[in-house]
């Protein structure tokens, strides 16, 4: 049996601009999903899960597939997927469970694949399941720390960061990221002149956030105006605005919805005040974790 | 005895964004403030007001001795203010009592004053009691309608617009304009490359809403838009954006902070959902005031 873990992810700035060619920045964070897979007698592919993995099992038989492909070889396996955040809440379960079936297949079968190559096929297996999908998180789950993504240039840089002290609020409502994506791409063609800005403005705060984090700075303002910005693109909720608010009226630096919104999640960078921030998001009615960045990508836990 | 009255205002776009040069559109609403002005035997102004006139004393005072000063004649008044709406709520109660105070007092003395000059005079008594003002309000509460103001330039144009069933939530927080201005000042002058173009955009919103309110589109959608961009100023709180999201709940086609934000109101564009919207935002805790345009600026009532 091989067990392979992968970390989830939040967006700290640009989602949906990023759908635009924009840039985004995306920290892995101490929370991992861990697939554990054995060859089986037959040929069948199994997989169950402790957690409710709602939606995940496409992306591990299709994780499974494509290192069969990969490598040329298969079998018949067990899979169990075991994860240390909800999934479906924005924070990229669905990459990490793809990336980490894949290093577990592989490495169960004696193939060696490199993290580009991960990086690679985490993503081809989020296109294969989804039909679209950006390359953020499936880099960033496969590498792990804070991710500088470029989608143009298919551009990954890793930031030098200090220690970001993160709290995530869950609404417990499941945001849809392809109608979220589809709701920005109808506003903005309804309004381009306006819209067009407001996603360039958003590329720019996130290369000023990109510098401001190399030089150790505080990112909080820039995270509280990404908000807004988020806000009008229409990504916004009651519950999330609710959050947002309770995590800064409880001290929090910034705090923004995180990932596609409509649900989901948001995020507050809350140096000093985890405690407080978190105890605020669960007192509104959310899931609260406090989270830092994770610098370790997927990895094989037990062979 | 003369008495004049002059309509409240909302801000339907560009509130901020104006300070820096970029247009606004602003309304009058059929909620109106009431000065009755009578000559007293002494020479003493003495000014009483049934409702309570927070900070409203010193722009009668100051309405009264401009009048004076442009007629040169004076007397004593005994003034008596009535309001139709919250004063210091951000809905032009200032420059409303102002323009008001200098008609009913004109009126009185038998001096003859045009529009222009109570919009000019009206703006003077706000800059005399403030240090700074903008021209929005003194132009909306005594020319009435929908006008387009561009602040550089000092044009102010009437908007030809269907009627607009609006709905305005108060949050009970009186805003300190002064203060949210000043905020905005800091946040542009931390982050220019990202600030700088969000008040541009505004601005490019503002322009796009003209044209839509001419044609007598649907602007529901770019107040939405708008909002999200006064959120990213950083001049949104928890019970605005809770009853920006309780209206749009309600079935409002748009909402947004109105004015100065930081407290103060949100102004929902509800057609054909007023009554449900205005529920929506009492069940929320709000003071909410059904309202529509108002056609007529500041006028002579009783004579």
């Amino acid at each position: 049996m091989v067990t392979a873990s992968a970390p989830g992810k939040v967006i700290l700035f640009g989602e949906h601009a990023v759908v635009y060619g924009e840039p985004a920045i995306a920290a892995a964070i101490n929370r991992r999903i861990y697939v554990s897979v054995e060859k089986r007698s037959d040929d069948e592919i199994s997989v169950t899960s402790g957690h409710a993995l709602k939606g995940g099992y496409p992306y591990v038989t299709a994780a499974v597939e494509l290192t069969f492909e990969f490598l040329g070889r298969c079998c018949g396996l067990d899979v169990k997927v075991d994860s240390e955040f909800p999934p479906a809440s924005g924070l990229g379960s669905s990459a990490a469970v793809s990336v980490a079936t894949i290093l577990a297949t592989a490495s169960l079968l004696g193939g060696d694949v490199g993290k580009k190559d991960l990086a690679r096929l985490g993503h081809q297996v989020e296109r294969r399941v989804q039909g679209a999908a950006s390359i953020t998180d499936s880099s960033v789950t496969t590498f792990g720390g804070v991710l500088f993504i470029k989608p143009g240039l298919e551009v990954v840089e890793r930031i030098d960061s200090e220690s970001l002290p993160l709290v995530v609020g869950y609404t417990g409502v499941g945001g849809s990221t392809k109608e979220q994506v589809e709701k920005v791409r109808v506003l903005r063609e309804s309004y381009p002149d306006v819209v067009g800005p407001i996603i360039h403005t958003i590329g720019r705060l996130t290369l000023t956030a990109k510098k401001v984090l190399q030089e150790g700075g505080e990112i909080g303002g820039l995270m509280n105006i990404n908000h807004g910005l988020l806000e009008s693109l229409g990504v916004g909720t009651d519950l999330l605005s609710k959050y947002v608010y309770a995590a800064r009226d409880a001290g929090a630096a910034g705090a923004k919805i995180t990932g596609a919104g409509g649900g989901g999640c948001m995020v507050a960078y809350a140096p000093g005040r985890q405690d407080e921030v978190a105890r605020a998001l669960s007192d509104a009615g959310g899931l609260a974790m406090k989270v830092s960045v994770e610098g370790q990508g997927v990895r094989v836990e037990r062979k």
